[in-house]
């Protein structure tokens, strides 16, 4: 691993990011059979048992993890979808001037300056289909389609293939997960709603990925300043960091100077969807009054941020006039940014928010460029207390409303979900948004099952996302150790990214995904074969695992011992079970043990089962 | 906080350990009305608002977190139980002689001294009463029952009096938690077999606990040395350390030398009820051979450790030779220490275990000190591959059968429970385990969710336990960071031990405990009112929570700011929301706000509720 060496000067333009492959892992890329000029990338962990198929596992990283990078942070990535995009006859739009208070008016001598890396700026026509929503119900599979389907089956033919590994099985709460993955479920999910791809058509760069119940479980990390703090060097290795260790996507909900330049690198430089909030930078272009804003200055800021490629926008569409006055008794109020500001602005007015009724004209912006819709919870629950109450199902009902008109204006469309939800809680908000919003994609922060651990919301959090996502969550939304506290460090990120990749691996154990137990059963046979190296390489954190073991027991030679210092050599279960294995072997040649068994069988041992 | 010193000869006797309050905290103890003589300790939380009320928590930690703590680790703590004990009129035993077996024949060089601290050793006569089962089915209410009654209380009347919030709700699963807890309450489950009060009578040291799924929640921890590795002192701190976060009993787990010395300081000065699994200290007096191991010195080490005052011992008397085949298609074979050392015994002389053979005599001299039976999971899974197998489920079965047999025989039975368990198959755990073992308390080791995450297993696990605790388990054994990759170190230790808090507590919130949310409350206020003091205070682990917050706003004046840097003082919803609703009192104040309301609603808005 290359590290990010960090400038010393905030407004310096990036450099350098950490580059190379994960420790164990090399990328590898692979084209469907029918696409070969698809590169689709994986991730390798080779095993060393010959016997041993080496793991693909899903990977997010992009270029940065290929083994020897060369990574060019002006010129931006890759233009994997170029071509695809090229080829739909879109209109080259002119492009927006940017204007100073895009940058919050920041002084000359403090600006970031913009990314070098130019792109053609794309809109679709009035008419003109351009969404992957809009070309599935159309019956027609895109490239992104093609390359989704591929990504998601993991090489599990192969895998699933000469495994001794029993079958998965799972609970899916009435998920519909196949055995493979085709093009074409890909598009009957999309057109049903089911699924989207957040795929800007301003975002050449990205590798596309899917969001839906019925695909693998997905990670987003937040990334972004705050009012003090990090510059654009700063934040695009935070992007990249947090794809290394497995985000999906990431939301940059930075605010304060620099705005719209640091996003210009973050974009250029990103091969997973980027969101965003819109109306956190339409604030800083009111100077922060919520009463100040109007629809005039948010549609400015969708036009913005959709020409330079934001793949989500989260819209609080759902925070209407008459939901504030719910929030009345609660607890903790509203504690979503979004959510507060809008209920300002409409209380203050007493009028209902532009956001609710200009929808019709955000849907036909975001369609123009494919923008997905994230309808932002901006009344979710803040506390034990207030979870599944009637301030945030009535926003609820209303983002079910919107999603169908959202589903007629032909744009993509998945709904943002608590909070804070005590276990017994969360699987009535599962089940209430599959019937109130057509089985849109739900997207939750956590839910943190408990208020009383500030300082561990990664875990509180962390218990809630993965149940949620058992129970058909499409996508979590990760929390860090800092939650509530402050702003994430580099640990923080990976701890919390890592920590919510556990938890969509637990939920799609759980649902019977076809192809997650694979990692599963390879560690598990690494682990009782004493392959120390692959048990680390397995991980999803092979840097940690190996540096816990060797804490205790450093040596090389260790690598290859039958114990670690846990139990130390005498107790070690797996080496004892491995001499009884043995031991049974043995007797069983000397035709003792087979006998044996069946003796006891006859004497009514109906629970004995004759070893193999 | 005092710090431990840690000594640099591993042999010394330790001298001084970890003492102080909490921080906000201070150690409380308050006394029955009916019984002003039993001091029941509490922590109390303070809180800078004169409006909150202190929030009184569960507190495990014992004396050290006294104000002005005076220990003296050679003299061991203040003899809790003696009176009680004494008026019981046991015989008064002569004791085991120690031999040097007991401490793995260390060289005399290396012996570490035993604790000075010298008890009466004390046992029941055959036919006379003295478990707290004997007692509970005779219809007596002992100290121990008063003590546990007021502990699971917490001063919940006062709490829930003038309480703001909202009544408890949850999904009990079965569960018959009552509002208060009473010591006939206590007594009934326990003649129930429903929960024990782990209590050796020589541990008089011991503050009485229950374990029983219709009290809070229980959490174990581990400790002990390796091959390699701790003397006294450590162990002592390692013990005062867990408790100090919260760990309601501790297993001492040492294999090796000196382990009889180190046992003695460790129960001397211990608050929580210790337990241990004698067959490692019987496998070291055999030089490590499973083969060589037999009844008699089994039978020898159970009266060694009950004379020294061992709450409860795991007992692996689950895994008969029958049911050791069943795994042998398994990925991960046998995974208990003590499971796999009787498998190997079984299978080598092809012979059925001695401690099934033994089970009645086990149970004769378990009762006669009122040790427990932790009834030990030997063929528990070892992998997601393994769940909920034929071998786990036989072993289970078995259990049931001798949880029964302990029962007759007047002994306090609990049943240990897996291991490794995707989050689909954990229900299946608990229902069975309910079913056969006649709702004896389960006692699981997290369950891992997934296999993936070495170096995050207290994330993996902790998702698991929280789950199974709310289902209906009884306690749940911690997993660290480190989990099977090496020995915890304190880090570790704290990092399990707050892990499985969450857990605990987010499964008795979940169940409708009817005193578990007054602290979730507590803290979601302190957030909303910016009393960022008290919600560190409030934390599971208050300095993570206060060093978190400083790491990006250090300074004093911070502490009473209006936001944090996560969001920066612009964007911070709380603060939105109380000026929303300083802006919503003025409206209503002029009159406006109600009679709009009224309008509203006239017009159809159903969703539309007034303010207060």
């Amino acid at each position: 691993m290359n590290a990010h060496v960090p400038p010393k000067d905030a407004k310096a333009a990036p450099t350098s990011v950490t580059t190379g492959p994960i420790a164990g892992s090399r990328k590898v890329y692979a084209a469907p059979r029918s696409h070969p000029d698809l590169l689709v990338p994986f991730r390798e962990i080779r095993l060393t048992d010959p016997n041993e198929a080496p793991v693909r596992v899903y990977d997010p990283s992009g270029p940065y993890t290929e083994d020897a990078a060369a990574i060019d942070l002006a010129a931006g990535l890759p233009l994997v979808r170029e071509s695809w995009i090229g080829a739909r006859g879109l209109d080259v739009a002119p492009g927006r001037a940017v204007k100073p208070e895009d940058n919050g008016n920041v002084a000359a001598d403090k600006l970031v300056a913009p990314c070098p890396a130019q792109r053609v700026i794309r809109e679709a026509a009035r008419g003109q289909m351009v969404t992957q929503y809009e070309f599935a119900k159309a019956g027609i599979v895109t490239e992104e389609m093609i390359y989704v389907a591929h990504r998601e089956n993991l090489a599990r033919e192969a895998a699933l293939e000469g495994a001794r590994e029993r079958h998965a099985d799972g609970d899916s709460f009435g998920a519909s997960i196949p055995e493979f993955v085709t093009p074409e479920f890909v598009r009957e999910e999309i057109a049903r709603g089911r699924a989207i791809i957040p795929a800007n058509v301003n975002h050449p760069e990205l590798e596309p990925m899917a969001i839906g119940r019925n695909f693998l479980v997905k990670v987003n990390a937040n990334i972004g300043n705050s009012a003090v703090t990090s510059g654009a060097a700063e934040e695009v290795e935070k992007l990249v960091w947090a794809i290394r260790w497995g985000a999906d996507t990431v939301m940059d909900l930075s605010t304060g100077r620099n705005i719209h330049n640091i996003r210009s690198w973050i974009i250029r430089n990103s091969p997973v969807p980027i969101g965003t909030v819109p109306i956190y930078q339409a604030l800083e272009k009111v100077d922060g009054d919520p009463l100040k804003l109007d629809w005039e200055v948010f549609k400015d800021t969708l036009i913005e941020q959709a020409e330079q490629g934001v793949d989500y926008f989260t819209i609080h569409a759902g925070v209407r006039l008459a939901h504030v006055p719910l929030t009345a008794s609660r607890v903790t109020g509203i504690v979503s940014r979004g959510g507060s500001i809008m209920a300002r602005w409409c209380l203050a007015g007493h009028r209902e928010s532009f956001l609710y009724e200009r929808f019709d004209e955000i849907c036909d912006i975001m369609r123009k460029y494919d923008v997905s819709f994230s309808l932002g919870d901006g009344l979710r629950p803040g506390s034990i207390a207030d979870a599944n109450d009637a301030a945030q199902f009535a926003e609820l009902e209303t983002l079910g409303e919107l999603t169908k008109i959202a589903w007629d204006k032909g744009c993509q469309v998945m709904i943002e979900g608590p909070g804070h939800v005590p276990m017994h809680k969360i699987k009535q908000n599962m089940d209430k948004q599959l019937a109130v919003c057509g089985a849109a994609p739900f997207y939750t922060l956590g839910p943190l099952t408990t208020d009383v651990a500030p300082g561990y919301d990664h875990i509180t959090s962390g218990i809630g996302a993965a149940m949620i996502g058992w129970f058909g969550t499409a996508m979590l939304c990760y929390v860090t150790p800092k939650e509530h506290l402050g702003l994430p460090n580099r640990d923080d990120v990976k701890t919390g990214v890592i920590t919510y990749r556990i938890a969509a691996h637990a939920a799609d154990l759980a649902k019977g995904h076809p192809a997650a137990k694979v990692r599963d059963d390879a560690l598990s046979r690494a682990r009782f074969d004493f392959r120390w190296e692959d048990q680390f390489n397995l991980s999803l954190d092979p840097d940690t695992a190996r540096a816990f073991h060797d804490e205790t027991m450093p040596k090389e030679a260790h690598k290859v011992a039958h114990f670690c210092s846990m139990c130390g050599p005498k107790f070690c279960s797996m080496q004892i079970t491995q001499e009884l294995r043995a031991e049974a072997r043995a007797l069983e040649a000397q035709a003792g043990m087979r006998e044996k068994s069946r003796e006891f069988l006859e004497q009514g041992g109906a629970l004995y089962v004759a070893a193999e």
